[in-house]
């Protein structure tokens, strides 16, 4: 597969299963000027799918650093009209939207003031965004494209050759036809999904090294995998990759101490070693070994910023933990193992509206942190107390 | 000076003598994915001038291309309607609009079908820009980044230094103070301005090669120089480089043939050999050695587009037209030379209102092509039918 075919594969996924991009669709596309080869691409995938028209909207961290180094205080939050306008737009066009993914500069935010760049959040566009997202209001995905900056964090070096070749391996595009092994996979994760919603759990038990952790869960709460339906019933994949099966647990019940397993990549900024303490359901203390400031501004956004919005299992047989990389990019590691993720919930993981009212979790952010590894397990406790495995060893131990 | 010190003067000249950007203004800067170079340090330096939020707004050619080639027909000349909402923020927030001008692929659109390529205009975004020119609503500027694109039209081969030596010259970035330089020669543009300005002429006529076109003026009509003041005070420059003095015309009055005399690069595409024939004002023939197409299809947008909106002298002494290259970017062509635009005008030209309601031109589109040199002269007659020489020999002969 030479690099132009790849794009070509991997564009015609992300407009195919990831957005599923339908005839006389508008379709954004959301990337950082670096991507310019995998966006273009894409647009012309989605124009030969029947778009309507194909908007791509490059967002520039450079002119972020120069507003978290030199602008003013007040302006850190600020969030362009223009852009809510596009949220809108998205929504009322019944719109398909397509992230690039692939930090060209990972480390872009190092040296600058931690809370600054902890509040630089561009806060009202991600809370309508959490809002989309919840209400499943729009069909998006979001993929990948290897970048130098992103193989470096990878592999000590920017080996971009060697980052494609687990990129392709991940999102399948050495199969023959990459959308019809995905739909395959989707069909294994369902039945996972299935299976745990069944015993109608009523917390998750985590236990590790450094990590003995209970999350309570909501009675009507549902296990989906990223295989999604909008509420006007339009197919996509939000994430592609994915091999996780997850729900929005309770926002009241998290209890014990939880060791994040993998680096975590903030955009612009690495978090290592980061350790988490949970009472009443919120975080009450954090530490890293590197990015703490950053994860503890996030977490001062607001009043909910502490409180969990999901739980996310994943099994040894994923594609992504099956390369054995720490890929410092959340899209590929939240789908390498099991995850966390604190801030917003997601409505539509609950079937009571009680439950949505009083457990599901609101906030500006949605932060995802790996969690899982053959030394984790987790187990599920139902209303009886009584204990299951639900994954042990990288397996899943029901079904 | 290296190479990014020349990025760090013309960013500072942006800022200050184009957008003329004040403490705590909002900054949009417009650009191509190609330009970030430019655009970064463009945001800094509005940043250290004060400003309070700086917003880069990247749009891709590539993505418009699959649109020509691609796309359904009725979506040519739509337009995003966040893109709207940002020209509305810029007149609500008193914002400045800094677009970088470069094209880095001059020939984008060849091969594709020019009447789709001529429709494709973003059609009621350029028109709403229009009137916010129009009406001195914001303080804007455009400013040039050499490309490896552009440096092959203008040399032949992709000679990016050589196109900077001639930017840089331009610009004046090798005085000991740039700024000071362009406020000393706005200063000599506006005593030119005024001298053409009090003669009160009825119209002008060009003599040339090809050419002999008489072009109405309207009584209260004002010449200008690009030293300009917004209608709440804020002074900037829309152009740097900038050499000429100008105004807009009687929409209604515009009789014989013009020839011109530069190529003109409608962005994608390289018009050359063209030349019109007026009749009652308005464009009645069009003819070019390439792309018409495209000059057809932009006199096709609307029932005002073959009208004049602008006419505009330079003489020899332009540090542009002293560097004797052809830039196939009207920024540069247009103050190498004397140039006339089709398409909207600038009320703020003329200061009787009855002379705006039947004289002043609207227009979704506003395209320059360039008409002087040597071989040309510019009269203007009065209105009792006398004749004075305003251009001759490349030099002004009025002061």
């Amino acid at each position: 597969m030479n690099a132009a075919e790849r794009l070509e594969r991997l564009a015609d996924l992300a407009v195919s299963v990831g957005a599923n991009v339908q005839p006389g669709q508008l379709v954004v596309i959301g990337a950082q000027p670096e991507h310019i080869e995998l966006v273009r691409p894409i647009a012309r995938a989605a124009y030969r799918a029947g778009a309507r028209y194909v908007s791509a909207i490059y967002d520039d961290l450079h002119v972020k650093r120069a507003l978290v180094e030199l602008g003013p205080e007040a302006s850190l939050s600020h969030s362009n009209p223009w852009d809510l306008t596009m949220l809108d737009t998205l929504v009322s066009e019944q719109a398909a939207y397509i992230r690039v993914s692939g930090d060209p500069d990972p480390e872009l935010m190092a040296g600058l003031d931690s809370e600054r760049v902890g509040k630089a959040q561009y806060r009202e566009f991600r809370a309508r965004w959490g809002h989309i997202v919840s209400h499943r209001e729009v069909a998006w995905t979001i993929v990948p494209l290897p970048t130098a900056g992103w193989a470096k964090q990878v592999f000590g070096k920017p080996d971009v050759e060697a980052l494609w070749t687990a990129v392709i391996k991940a999102l399948r595009l050495d199969r023959p036809d990459p959308a019809a092994a995905w739909h395959a996979h989707f069909d294994r994760l369902r039945t996972i999904a299935a299976a745990i919603t069944e015993r109608h759990f009523e917390s998750l038990h985590y236990r590790g090294p450094g990590t003995d952790l209970t999350v309570g869960l909501l009675p009507s709460g549902q296990w989906h995998c990223a295989d999604f339906t909008t509420n006007t019933g339009h197919n996509h994949a939000p994430n592609l990759p994915t091999e996780e099966v997850f729900t929005s647990p309770d926002r009241r019940r998290a209890e014990g101490k939880i060791r994040s397993t993998l680096p975590l990549n903030v955009p612009g900024t690495m978090v290592r070693d980061l350790q988490f303490e949970f009472r009443d359901g919120k975080i009450v203390d954090v530490s890293a070994g590197s990015g703490v400031e950053v994860i503890r501004a996030q977490l001062a956004i607001d009043e909910n910023a502490t409180r969990l919005g999901e739980v996310a299992l994943v099994d040894g047989s994923s594609e992504v933990g099956k390369l054995g990389l720490t890929f410092c990019n959340t899209l590929f590691d939240e789908n390498a193992t099991c995850h966390i993720a604190y801030g917003s919930g997601m409505e539509f993981c609950v079937e009571d509206p009680a439950d949505v009212a009083v457990g599901i979790n609101h906030s500006a952010i949605h932060t995802d942190f790996m969690v899982g590894g053959p030394e984790v397990q987790v187990d599920g406790i139902d209303a009886r107390g009584s204990r299951v495995t639900i994954l042990k060893d990288n397996e899943f131990r029901i079904s």
